[in-house]
């Protein structure tokens, strides 16, 4: 049994994660925590655990979190750095949800999130946890950089076809919509029902933080020497909660018609069981995969054209960030992969 | 391991019993059946069960019915009677998910769906399948006539009250909302989401046909030699897809103050898996019960004046539906009643 | 042309004054207020009033305002309170879309706000502004006290009844729902798309501050000596954007059939112009007077028993607040009381 | 006052018509057909339209129409076909909302529709109705071709770039998504709000009708010996009601700065009336622009790379039908292009 705890537990995808790990056989979940609400039950704050999770919100205990096998954060960017540290000397095993680690450019990072990292020798230890491209890393890793919600839905698209140079990485467009679960519980007027019910836009199109991220995991999908990847990314704020769906488009450098890159994508996914290639000519829907850690993906050459397009949808909160971390968690501590992540989507 | 076997399962309520049923570890479901989409694979119709159902539909076979241990029916009104029989006559046992055979009374039945019963004997042979009623009849019953979803949120609402006689049966008020999915899958204009996102209506107010079945249960909760239930129902189209609120009003007719009605009903419901009494001052949300078993209640007594309120919530498609037969056939079966409806909701 | 100001226009019904405004010919707005944003250009919150609006916040200015004609307050409650004696003095006529004006009975409003009145004395001088009854007065008032959203729906829904004494003041009950826009434009956790879609909750249902609104309409309207109007009230948070529908639930204490309710309805209200009785039958559609200052009601009595159901909808920032407030000035200032009012809703 | 009918009313760019007509001072609306529905009044299937639109669906009278000024048909594809060569034969103008004129190439429009053209000579005299573009021939034209939705959204934003010849007319990206509306008023289960609600998807990846629609203008666009443009172009339906957005990737050809691009759409749309462009860093919302007339356009250049980013909204029923339509006719009668047409969008 794994004693676990959750750093910053008040957010979305800590409730994802006790909503996760309150039906995993193999996880005991020894402590929360959060500062603000340290006294508060759990079930008081996310209603749905009622009689699930028994938990209060406490203040973080180092002590405390040193004596479990595994800590989460789901944290803002900028609080693991400071914790993590400690932890990790201890030989606590960490998964960060948060960007902290998830660069391994700390320039990169800085520049990005506009303050010094705070750990930056950690970055290079740390694992990326993307299952499909580094699964044996992550078995072995102290340290796992959970990769961000839209990251995932585009690299799990554009994976293949980097690996296999058929697409020339020098012009990928990625347009991309995400549920409002994705900017989190926070109280702000841009993120109000009344501002965003019947409603659509772009967000972050000048340059969006997951941008580095992305290009980082492209950069080492394709093959030695191929050129760098660069991405045009424009994120989009949907009228709903959860789900992410990513139109990825890229220029063909072969010929390659609709059944190669369907056998192209069946074959490179054969085995990952949170990876569904679509029937050739299907369009995937985000809701197929709500509240589980399954991606699904379409891919097509519309009119016999040289651009290849991909369609990739996961649950932001689920497949984008906290189920993600449980698949980690599992290959860590080698349980089944699929281990509490087997229930199928709510549909309708 | 039971063996089952689902009519008519091309709706929501067909599609949520095999959401549920795929991770059910007593059941195996031999087969599901529908006319019209003989010869489709289930997760063609349902992506979410990609993975996780590999039925197809098939035309109904009595034979193959028959043998099985239990049918399910998440069938429209009127085609259970014509195939219930038989398989009655075989020892098969049913649970019927359809309002076939709610009502005790044949010619109520006969009046409010416009035809006649094609079974009538059967009537008074069906258990009406809301557990925390009818446990003990459930167990030993051959066929289950599943509650309508309205009803159920409404008589677990007013049941512990008027088993007390601290209301007038006389003076009931249900004001209630359900999601769009209450209405079935089928292709209607006054069903399309650009008709009823952003907007709200009654519908059905003069008289809706779950009326009955909500007076039977409340007539049957009163005690002995209390007036009749007479409830004025009305219903109404929530902009969203799953979920059920009932507001229920009563005159009382004893001085009672929010502390002994919060009693009455913790009490009444203390060991009642599916049923969450929530503290005093709480409004239930329906997303806190979405895709799970669970009918959360609050009760109050507003500005200390003679109406009580009564604020109840479930998942149509859920405790409203699929999953209360699931409990149906636990209870039926031995098994334990919790089994396979242990997830807590999605939230957010 | 009349000069008008807005104090507060940041908010939704601030918003949505402007956006009537802009299209009213006999109105030209001198200044819009707002401490936080003084300096911002109105478009550039509002970007649908880019083209129609030049205006740019500022912060308000006693004696501008004192210039105006007309000043609209859309503040929070307790702000008008503080401004309005000293507008009043100077002869501006004043509309307040806030409660500040709306009790007259000052206690019961420092008990429902929890703060001290500020001016108590003009209460007595403000007028309710619910054209539907006190027209006459509102012609000739220096001060409007507009009338909340629920309170608006409920008391049109049945001061027909109450006037007419054909059901019991003192059982009555209000089941209504309003959409999102109605908890106003501030950054609220429990107000976020997030927390809201697919969700439907009661809220306030012990009590809520239009409670004492609502008692004080229907108490005017009911024969003289008929015993004081009792409402229960429990107002629901619906997942949508704007309207209000309200179910209103009376006890008959005449014999009266469906068709003379619809006779008596059509009567009280066939010359007002934003009251608009829906044929036998109907149920209104909170999107049919989406943006509009329509009134849509059906009143019907179900099962032929003794409960009177009425159903009322509005949309909670016009009919509710900012139209309505127009309908007030149009009626102060003897324009046509339809002027810049007239579009119908937007459908689909 | 010009004497109007419309064909095929009970869609919903045909209540669009009637919503922005019934208060549009330069029409009188003679008739509104619909075969399915004669007899019926407007306002009983749209409740929005009662005591603005006293109309009575009626059979189509080809000699009523023929003594119209002016005929719109809100009819599906193929419907105008039948109908509109008599009409012009007899002199009527015709404002056609279907895609029966929009193509130039009737090899083309009988290969994207599935059917043979029935009235391919009167292709070559219809006006493609963008007034944008086209205003001097639509003044003048007898039978206009009223664009599509996508088509609509998708020239505007890219036209200013074809025409300075700054980006590569043969690798386009445009990645668009459309309110539930646009897929009209049809009893479809793909339509229902249970299946839409909560869930983004695309649909027609491989091929959508306004694929060669889009590329016949922007080649119309495109400066004489230009490479032909070619469009990849993925729709996505969105779970709400009204409005479509593009985000459109072009990759530039000269080095262009965000400043120089933001020039050259404020000059190229500078006497617009419908055509709004957004200052530099915004994004644009589909609700600022619901029910309106009204294009709101983002030009960006991310990251300072080769490709330019450009975001487009406008409301689907309106200009992207049938506001659009009511614009051709105000240019065709001479009177003022605003007119009917200047009413700001609802917000919030």
């Amino acid at each position: 049994m794994i004693k676990a705890a959750i750093v910053g537990g008040t957010g979305y995808t800590g409730a994802e994660l006790l909503r996760l790990l309150s039906r995993h056989p193999g996880v005991e979940l020894a402590a929360i925590t959060s500062r603000s609400l340290a006294g508060t039950p759990v079930a008081e704050l996310f209603p749905n655990l009622r009689g699930h999770c028994d938990l209060i919100f406490s203040d973080p205990d180092p002590a405390a979190l040193a004596a479990c096998d595994l800590v989460f954060f789901a944290t803002p960017h900028g609080v693991a750095q400071a914790l993590v540290p400690t932890l990790i000397s201890r030989g606590v095993r960490v998964i960060d949800l948060s960007a902290d680690f998830r660069l391994r450019d700390v320039g990169a990072w800085e520049h990005w999130y506009g303050q010094p990292h705070a750990a930056p020798k950690l970055t290079a230890q740390a694992v990326y946890g993307l299952p499909e491209v580094n699964r044996a890393e992550i078995a072995r890793a102290q340290l796992i950089a959970c990769p961000g919600c839209y990251p995932t839905a585009i690299q799990l698209g554009w994976i293949p076809l980097l690996e296999a140079a058929l697409v020339d990485p020098r012009q990928l467009v990625a347009s991309a919509a995400s549920g409002a679960s994705g900017a989190g519980r926070q109280g702000r007027v841009d993120l109000l029902l009344a501002e965003n019910s019947d409603n659509f836009r772009a967000y972050g199109a000048a340059g969006h933080r997951h941008l580095p991220e992305i290009e980082q995991g492209l950069n080492r999908a394709r093959p030695r020497g191929a050129e760098s990847a660069r991405v045009t990314f424009v994120p989009h704020l949907l009228p709903m909660v959860r789900g992410i769906h990513a139109t990825l488009f890229a220029t063909a450098v072969k010929e390659t018609g609709g059944e190669q890159l369907q056998q192209l994508f069946e074959r490179r996914y054969r085995d990952e069981p949170f990876v569904d290639v679509m029937p050739m000519g299907s369009h995937p829907q985000t809701r197929s995969v709500r509240g589980t850690n399954m991606c699904r993906i379409s891919v097509l050459r519309p009119q016999q054209r040289d651009t290849v397009v991909v369609l990739s949808v996961i649950d932001n909160l689920a497949k984008g960030a906290s189920a993600q971390a449980i698949q980690n968690m599992n290959i860590m501590f080698d349980l089944d992969e699929t281990q509490g992540l087997e229930s199928p989507a709510l549909l309708p």
